[in-house]
């Protein structure tokens, strides 16, 4: 029988319609499409789960991320990670920059490298955006996240960021995700906007099988019907993780809505729902940013999220990470 | 010209590709079909909203509805509808209703016509669950909110309901929500499965341009790619539905997510995000329900729930409705 | 155990990280809510379809629904359908019903009763529709098919067609699916546009189970992220119908679509893929069609996209069915 | 004003609820984030296409690309691509190509790099796998269309391949993109399975802007909420893309359906729509393939397969291009 040729145990559970076979010892490994397409099989159904060492089976206890200043992701504590889209210049980096830490976020988010969907948009500063970054970390403390568009830009990144994004339209690029395992800096991996959970965690199994195990997993808003908000931002995905893996997950409500006016009652709803972190689009004049203007906040309106953001956390026994400064 | 046999006004904005034409005078009532039919036209692009008398423009203040027992929707307090998805028996309904009523919902909410996929699964008790609907409602003093699934049946269900509920599957039913509309209760109208806001409010006008403007909207999730929960959960419609109408809008995390693990987690968020009420699926024993059994919360998680969304919505600046009785 | 308790036989399979339990002798009416909240249940997995009467289990050979005048739906023939959306006045009717009957269609489809999304659109002319359709057929020999959009209308749609339509945004409206099936006519049951083909299935399970063995269904496209199209047309949905249910599917360009310049190359399009009929929207003015006229094709259109079909039936071995006219 | 700060032309049509702001002159470049960003703005709609050399408006004339032994893809012929998933072994693949050859097919498409979803899955041979496409592409006279999955593998994969493709996972990997852009071979580009038809279009231009103008776009079906078939097969989209652009548009219904038993149906379909040439995942043994065997066809089933596409082709005027032979 095919299935023992797999190397496979074959056992029948006769119905009266239809007879269900279960097939053991195949630890993810099966190909379905080989058993879907023998005579006779109307359907390949999956018991077992395709991803290994990011699953709970595999590590019951919650994975949490050190970074240097003692900040950790994935623990009781919830981190702020805000700054602009796009790097345009320094003034602008060190305003907004200045602006979130003294609001109380941790963590500085700003792109060298912008995935655009169209070529005539602007691509980001690259290199020296990255320079950027490393003299705005010096001077405020804040640790860095930026983004590698490709397996060759890992390398660059890992020397100035803490954390290494890999975006939503490269959540399936495997050449980035291995480069990326083995760059020695924890990595952020945003959800593609049509990955179903199961394939995060698949994209997050390609980097810790190459050796490393600090992936944050972010939801960011996945492909909907309805134009009303940019994206639709699956908040459930937060649960649906933590019960299915140890590695922590934070909340993007800014592409995630795509809407300024709905990134704080998702940010707060965020925190409420248990994310490990948040992901806030800020700038210092949102009217003038060369990307996503529509749905970044200005400083005082991340200020106030900040502050409605606390009791929330607290509402569920968590508190919002208080920046500490890399120097420290 | 086309546009001017139609009563309208047609503005031209030539540009180098192509030529934008406003039009102007039209309240909703252009039928852009026609418009997209004539000859030299690629796209016809809506500026005004379909709908009138559901929106901010109509009415800036929040619609606040007045239930007896001075319970009120659409205000400062949040309100929580919760109980068994089906009239199984009296004693059942029974047990269920003091136990959410002593956990703190106002409000108890349990279906007598079901409308099921399948018509060899379980479709209620009909007359005969309004009847005890009645008798539990004088017992404990909770207010009802139960569906009428046609026409025909909105009367039955008027006379027993505080709330009239029209489900997902008859959101675009425009008969039953005619009929709904000349009731003489509020009705509490869920957000199809495949609906956009914008078709959500305009089912909402249907009702209200009968001459009922009491309108709850409700979240309870949207169809979409990935099948780790049964819908997707959409909290962001909480904060476009306040965008764009004075209604008030609920949130069901029950069928939002079909996972009872999901359901705590997703009310939290539903309050943080600004939800005017949640309501919630609780039997005395979620594991022999008739229906839905798998996105049921028992008792004492329904009181856990409680317990972490009355210091969510403190932290917004709101409280959870207190149950107040209706006899008194 | 608890399997037992509901009266089925458990059989497990165990695995390494999971035990399978395979559930026997449940024909469909187990509860899947009741046993995914079973302590320790991470899942409950389908093997059996939920539909029965429908199923080419039950039924091997494809249905052949026999109309007057020798019209067959679900043989090799294929059947045209075609005419305004709505009925407008019974001049237009008549010149649509002849220049629809003159390309060669077998069956005018003409709307009386109109479900719109906003209560502002033009909503049919209703009764008095019907009795212009009555009397278009009289003149045209044409089949009648024409909508009934709840259980009360279900008689005079079924005094006057010849073929009762069931809408997309009715597919789930059980009042009158049950009612349509005991209308002793044929029932064409349009796909929702967020049902899952085994939705589809169920719907048409409960007009089957009253009794009314003649089902049509339609796939009219469902919600989709892309806004280029009104609906994404899903043509697979033929041959996966086809593979489950005995029953006949025809396909629905114009809806499926939105976009009258789409229409002929789906249209050849479903008849390549398998398609038992077509629906065609056809107006005689098409710019001034009172509702959906950027879907409709005009006379001289349609004329050409039957003349493009008939080849392509020719070319998988089936024919476009000729009009007959029901008075011979 | 802040319109006319961007350089741009502002040009107001006042409406009685809202007035409209016509923005002339930006090209395609004005950020719409920006502009919504702006107080007083409720939304922002776009008029003219963001996409410029791949539209129709840039070039009226259909692209055909010119291939080796006088294939081209685009004009009236249409070209069909089979042959196996992945490069298994040498002699596996020889066996496909012989098989693909004698059914008709011009072009032979397998996989040496295989971007999978899990990282335990089969990669592919990668550059054992090329060598072995040039020496089947030198005995069977067959052209080479293969895939590289990242910027550093384009110039390996255009050494053996007539034709590069980038995979749906890749569509929006922009690094990829502009390195395909000046590899000096025409690129099948295949949609992202959340990809709308404008993204489609503006990953197409990153291509060409790099001055590559032979890009061979590829619909492969997208996300969908119907578990009936892996992806949602979207045949519109072949006439959305002939309406908006001059680039040829191919169709795969292998992975468009992912079911063996659908293939030949949605084959005839995208014939019958307009499809300038055909996907066919093709396999001597499909039941041992090592990766998408559920969707694969065996020779015979391809052969049939060609015999049912050609009259299709003729019934609108086309025909299927026969295998040259790229040594004649």
């Amino acid at each position: 029988m095919a299935i023992e040729e797999m190397g496979f145990e074959a056992r029948p559970v006769p119905g009266r319609q239809r007879t269900a076979i279960g097939i053991v010892g195949n630890e993810g490994r099966a190909e379905p499409a080989r058993l879907s397409g023998l005579p006779g099989v109307a359907e390949v159904i999956h018991v077992t789960r395709p991803y290994r060492q990011v699953s709970r089976e595999w590590c019951s206890e919650p994975t949490i991320i050190q970074l240097p200043g003692g900040v950790t992701i994935g623990g009781g504590s919830i981190v702020v990670m805000a700054g602009p889209c796009s790097i345009e210049n320094e003034e602008q980096l060190l305003e907004a920059a200045v602006a979130v830490r003294d609001a109380g976020a941790s963590m500085l988010r700003a792109g060298a490298f912008k995935p655009r969907s169209s070529p005539y948009a602007f691509q980001g500063l690259g290199l020296r955006g990255l320079e950027m970054l490393a003299r705005v970390r010096e001077e405020t403390g804040l640790l860095i996240v930026t983004e590698a568009i490709d397996a060759e830009g890992v390398g660059a990144v890992a020397d100035v960021a803490d954390v290494i994004q890999v975006g939503a339209r490269n959540m399936q690029n495997s050449s980035l995700l291995k480069r990326a395992g083995r760059a020695g800096k924890p990595v952020l991996l945003k959800r593609g906007m049509a990955a179903t959970i199961q394939e995060l965690l698949l994209a997050a199994e390609y980097i810790v099988a190459e050796g490393n195990p600090g992936v944050i997993l972010c939801e960011r808003g996945i492909r909907s019907f309805d134009p009303s908000t940019r994206y639709l931002f699956d908040l459930s995905a937060i649960g649906v993780v933590h019960a299915l893996s140890h590695l922590p997950i934070i909340a993007d409500p800014s592409h995630g809505t795509g809407r300024r006016d709905l990134v704080p009652a998702m940010a707060r709803a965020a925190v409420a729902a248990g994310a490990d972190g948040l992901l806030i689009e800020v700038h210092p004049h949102p009217e003038e940013a060369l990307s996503d203007g529509g749905q970044t906040l200005d400083p005082a309106e991340f200020r106030q999220l900040m502050r409605e953001a606390r009791p929330i956390a607290e509402a569920i026994g968590r508190r919002i990470a208080e920046p500490t400064g890399v120097r420290i």
